[in-house]
């Protein structure tokens, strides 16, 4: 019955006689595995005590600046669901319990929030500090290794080659030094994130206190003053950090989601949905923009969540009724004729339009960001700041277009000219002679208004694409939706008028005979401008279908779903031409962030082995034997070491893979084990069988450390194309994947192991990688 | 350098020196691998032949009513691609064929289509035999099966323990006994699928010819028939199946597509997407029923393609302007007046309503189904539709409200009472008076039209209720879309006309006091028709995003958004509290098809062990080794199996796992290495290793297989839980999944082992899964 491996172990039976087939342990889980346990082995009552054991607290949960593991933690939560599931019946306060529980709250696991509470002795208070002030951690970081204080990424990537991650002590350092007189700069740098930090931590890295009170409280504020400065951005990306805020507040209240990284990052997903839904009063589009835009593990389950916060969303928007009408929708369009199919050239020419500036504007601010971080400018982001909005002030107010509210002008450029339509915009010259109504004269030579709105409109639109680039990335909360829509409208009505007059001065055209009746009215500028707003947002965010649900949503445009789909694919097919990023992954990248693209493939052909770790040149790996280390040796392995974990071998002569330890869990066992349990010494021996080795009589008590062994990591051979082990870790979500060839261990591919390849793959600094 | 293993290998060494490491190897495709020779091995130049070698034809390819493997099709689909690239630089004319490759065309893979053309010699004709015969397999098993012809699956699984899947030759005998006179049944038994069979086809499952064209020409001509007879039946469906006909015919013109059955499958998903799309005129909502319902692997590559699918179906609709105005949007609504708060109470019943109407539905409509499937009825299949539609035209015709189109029935009660409405519903008392214009009085009491409608609509929603459960599922082409949204506006609109009156006559309570002005027309029962439209198709189908678009495409009633939402989740909720299935999950249940449901979680504790063969009592796992077996003994094995594969181990005594080789490759590579390499007889050697083993000096040539061999087999240890595997066959598509323990093979998981496990967990028969 013993586990433990000889090299040269005979050959393992399948004859039906099975004995020596591990199947004889029983799952530590009480499930309904009803083999007989026969075959004349020794029964493991011996063991019962095994599950009857309590968890160590502490186990399963992460560090700061980690990546979780999805799929460890839908086990746990299933584990939580089945525990709560076969209590129901013992009582009626269980079943109560487990009604509140399914009530989308919880039952709280009392080990796990034991260790939260009272994580060895003192250390309560401790945590509650260091969660705002590792909200500085991101923000002050690269201010201070600018001062030389802190050590670069490179420098801690050099100590950690393995397995990624911060070691504990330079961490703890770092708050330290962070602690010293930052807290006054934190509203100036936590500014300027938005959606790209949220798709970060969406994508199941972990960085605490990011979505506290604090940045609730001051993004909040900070974003009512940047959208009333008249600054050229939006709000939508700031609502959404506001609203995954409020997620992340909210499930502290239910343990079932906020003990559960994976859970919690439903809730986020949900509440992304929920902020784009208020932001403009779209909750599908939000929906469809958390799916296809923001989330990165988004199972149908989610989708319906989402769909309930942003009806809840829209519910209390609509009951509040902020826009002072019955509508929902900000900018309801009517338009009286429908559009005819020669309309369409112009749509796609839109639509090539809004994929070169959104093509454009990515490469311009990007470059600008760049520079704003590579050199001393950054520095001075307040001054900045005014500066950008004193240029807006001066340069905006002469001209009416940029003077007045963008939402407003979006709505303006919307409208079409009706009778009672008193716009510059609208001063055709047969409403000039005043003798004849609008509806008898559909004939509409441009007035001097018009003219003169046009030139408007052409500088409107030069300040609008200029401005944007600066003020985007700007350290104030900023959105892109509304000033990308401005331009898109800007350029659309200006064409809208221009095929507009052209029909009229030349409707003996084919074209404009075939589907123009004389003195018929057959162009809908205000139509043209939607449609360009559609594309210049497309060409920016590269979304589709999201894109064109809240166009709809906003403009309640529901006719024109064939223009809008035909300019946003044509926007997105140039700009893609123009590079595959849309802005929030070109700012991810240029941040460093640890993000997998879901939408990028990757292409190589480069196999496992050649991406994973230790390389030729490096140390062998750090690997545990399951019964023969001593207590001492595994904290010498540990120390010597910054790995995240360790894989448990059956020998060394053998390097057959038993399973897998966290560094973590590791250290707060033997703690654990040093405070609980009596006769634990240095030189105990520590196994992670299932059943204790034979050791000498006088020798110290064993320490067991099965429970925290992953008995199944994931392997690939070393034979695996990356290609396919990229998709492992994208759809599953690990963190760390084995390889194995031949059934021996190999190596070792982490996450950041597979960014720092794809970078280099791409030529470029895999050393960008991780917060830089 | 010999890889080749002794089971006392002495300790693998990763000192730096590493010479044993198997990292000599040059990888198959020209990566950029640099790493340098050293080490002292003997160069490997004398095997350089190996990569120049030719793939052999066949392999990589699968038979029916097996599933496809997702992450080799897409492998070899990033392979082609690479293919072509690097070959682009050579040449203009390859350049061009890039150009029309990436044109959604593609290069056809010569080797690959050399199989198609004349595999094996002289099998050409046969293959355009087989195709048009595989569409009866499906078709007509049972039926033979209840005559006593045919072996039923209980009996082919018992010859099949292992890896799932028909063996040969029974495969052959069925074909055969299927073309004794069974072509003249084909229209009869093909009718009645839909959605159901696509949803299997795009979760990996291949059943050839179910996509011909065939089934287009029969089923377009059907679908007319059908919808014109009459009979409680709606187009989605079968339109949908017609849509991915005509894409998997589309996609035989583009190798690309068609050798590559990944790639194959986002083409179907983009095809039922337009499928949607030309049924409704909802190319948005087709989109997300695509995503939400039909398909399997959905990546957001797939989302962009359907969006532009379904805008070019939606497109050529509009030009071909098939309702005879210029709107898209079949039941456009227009309604004048808000709605209020308190009016979410009758719209929660309304989706209470929809939700229990759905459960009910599933259930008996199901449970109508095994009736036919199981008893003697369902041998006249010609005479229950026969049946069927003489009730529904005796029945029908008297009431004017199930006389008319299904279609207009809902345009009517969607339809809010203007002045000039004349219909029935809109009899109301102030209008009879005829003195007064309908806005001057708003007050609306019924008249006896509308009391006559009240009781001709509730009997009308009887008939709908009893005859759309007996509809769905006959052997015609039939969707569920129109009969539920038929059943839900009635219901709507009773309870609509039913608030009116209240509001009416009881104008003084408190909740109509404090909203309706008296003298105003508060209450518009069109918009309670629309909203028990929604409620009822969600209660059905049990979509929730994807049912909300299509409505606000269908209406155009976007303003409204909120009361839909709330009625759908409504829906969904109730209809949940009854089974989670929806009505497309539970017919697909009711087939047996292998379908392993994205939605339904697996919470069961069980582990891989548990689940994977072989079985106690079963005969060892039939393995290979990688350089010891004879062609004769590798035949032998292949002939006294029926597995689908074989695992590669390195010798009997280590079992340790090198790789995985399919029986269709193997067959193929031995028949091919025959036809063509001298030298190979029945007692030559076969490896699978990198390098000859070390032979005799007068033995045969040997046989190397390496290159069908899968070097990257998926593992998992004999201790993962069985919601992770499953997760991962999900997630990643898996046909097969080896078991290993501590670095041993143990046994082997297919599909079928767990769609089998999962249904023996549900207390379900496991032998039902499969084609009963």
């Amino acid at each position: 019955m013993e586990e433990e491996d000889a090299a040269a172990d005979p050959y393992l039976p399948y004859d039906g006689g099975g004995d020596t087939i591990p199947l004889q342990e029983i799952p530590k889980r009480g499930s309904n595995y009803a083999m007989s346990n026969g075959g004349g082995a020794p029964s493991s009552t011996t063991h019962l005590l095994d599950f009857l054991e309590e968890p160590i607290p502490g186990v399963g949960t992460y560090d700061d600046f980690h990546t979780i593991d999805w799929v460890r933690e839908k086990c746990k939560d299933r584990e939580r669901h089945r525990k709560i599931n076969s209590k129901k019946k013992e009582s009626a306060w269980e079943f109560t319990k487990s009604l509140y529980d399914a009530w989308c709250s919880g039952r709280p696991d009392r080990h796990r929030r034991r260790l939260d509470e009272r994580p060895e002795g003192g250390r309560v208070s401790e945590r509650h500090v260091v969660q705002p002030r590792a909200v500085l951690l991101d923000v002050q970081r690269d201010h201070l290794r600018r001062a030389g204080q802190v050590p670069s990424v490179e420098e801690l990537g050099r100590a950690d080659p393995g397995a990624g991650g911060g070691p504990r002590l330079v961490h703890h350092e770092l708050l330290h030094v962070h602690l010293l007189g930052s807290v006054v700069r934190l509203p100036r740098r936590l500014s300027g994130q938005g959606v790209r930090p949220i798709k970060t931590i969406l994508s199941g890295f972990i960085i605490r206190g990011y979505l506290g009170k604090w940045t609730l409280m001051i993004k909040t504020i900070t974003l009512v003053l940047a959208v009333a400065s008249g600054l050229s951005l939006g709000k939508e990306g700031p609502l959404v950090h506001v609203a995954c805020c409020c997620g992340n507040i909210f499930s502290y209240l239910f343990p079932k989601y906020s003990k559960n990284e994976a859970k919690k990052r439903e809730v986020l997903s949900a509440a992304s949905a929920a902020g784009v839904s208020v932001a403009f009063g779209a909750p599908i589009g939000g929906v469809l923009f958390s799916l296809e835009e923001v989330s990165y593990y988004f199972p149908l389950k989610t989708l319906w969540r989402s769909f309930f916060a942003a009806l809840v969303a829209a519910f209390v928007l609509r009951s509040i009724n902020p826009f002072g009408n019955s509508r929902l929708v900000l900018f309801y369009v009517e338009y009286h004729t429908p559009w005819y199919l020669f309309e369409l050239i112009p749509f796609i020419l839109l639509g090539v339009f809004g994929g070169l500036w959104g093509a454009f504007f990515i490469r311009a601010n990007i470059a600008w960001c760049r520079r704003r971080k590579s050199t001393r400018f950054g520095k001075y982001p307040v001054l900045e700041v005014i500066l950008v909005a004193a240029i807006t002030a001066v340069v905006a107010f002469p001209n009416p277009y940029t003077r007045q509210n963008t939402s407003e002008l979006i709505k303006e450029l919307f409208t079409d000219c009706g009778p009672l339509e008193s716009s510059q915009l609208c001063q055709y010259r047969s409403q000039m002679n005043g003798s004849k109504s609008f509806s008898d004269n559909p004939n509409r030579p441009a007035g001097p208004g018009v003219y003169a709105a046009m030139w408007q409109l052409c500088l409107a639109l030069i300040f609008k694409i200029i401005m944007t680039i600066f003020t985007f990335g700007l350290k104030v909360p900023s959105g892109l939706f509304i000033p990308s829509m401005a331009i898109g409208a800007i350029a659309g009505r200006i064409v809208g008028i221009a095929m507009e007059q052209l029909a009229y001065y030349h409707h003996d055209w084919f074209l404009f005979k075939e589907w123009c009746e004389v003195g018929a009215d057959c162009i809908t500028p205000g139509l043209y401008a939607m449609v360009g707003a559609a594309a210049c947002l497309g060409g920016v965010t590269r979304m589709t279908v999201s894109l064109v649900v809240i166009v709809f949503e906003l403009t309640g445009g529901l006719e024109y779903i064939v223009p809008l789909m035909a300019a946003v694919m044509t926007s997105k097919w140039v700009g893609d031409a123009f590079g595959r990023e849309g802005i929030y992954e070109a700012h991810i990248r240029l941040n460093g962030y640890p993000f997998l693209d879901a939408k990028e493939e990757f292409t190589h052909t480069t196999l496992a082995r050649e991406v994973m770790r230790p390389r030729r040149s490096d140390p062998p790996l750090a690997v545990l034997t399951q019964d023969d280390l001593t207590v001492e040796e595994l904290q010498a392995t540990i120390n010597e070491t910054s790995y995240n974990g360790f894989p448990v071998i059956v020998s060394k002569e053998s390097q057959r893979l038993v399973g897998f330890a966290l560094r973590r869990d590791i250290t707060i066992a033997i703690e654990n084990a040093r405070r609980k349990q009596e006769g634990i010494m240095l030189n105990s021996r520590v196994y992670f069988t299932q059943h204790a080795p034979t050791l000498p009589a006088d020798s110290p008590r064993p320490l067991k450390l099965r429970s925290i062994l992953d008995m199944s990591p994931f392997t690939v051979t070393d034979h695996t194309p990356m290609e396919i082990v990229v998709d492992i870790f994208r759809k599953l979500g690990l963190r760390q994947c084995l390889v194995t060839h031949n059934g021996r261990l190999l190596g070792i591919i982490t996450k950041k192991d597979i960014l720092r390849h794809m970078a280099q793959m791409a030529n470029q600094d895999p050393e960008s990688i991780m917060f830089n």
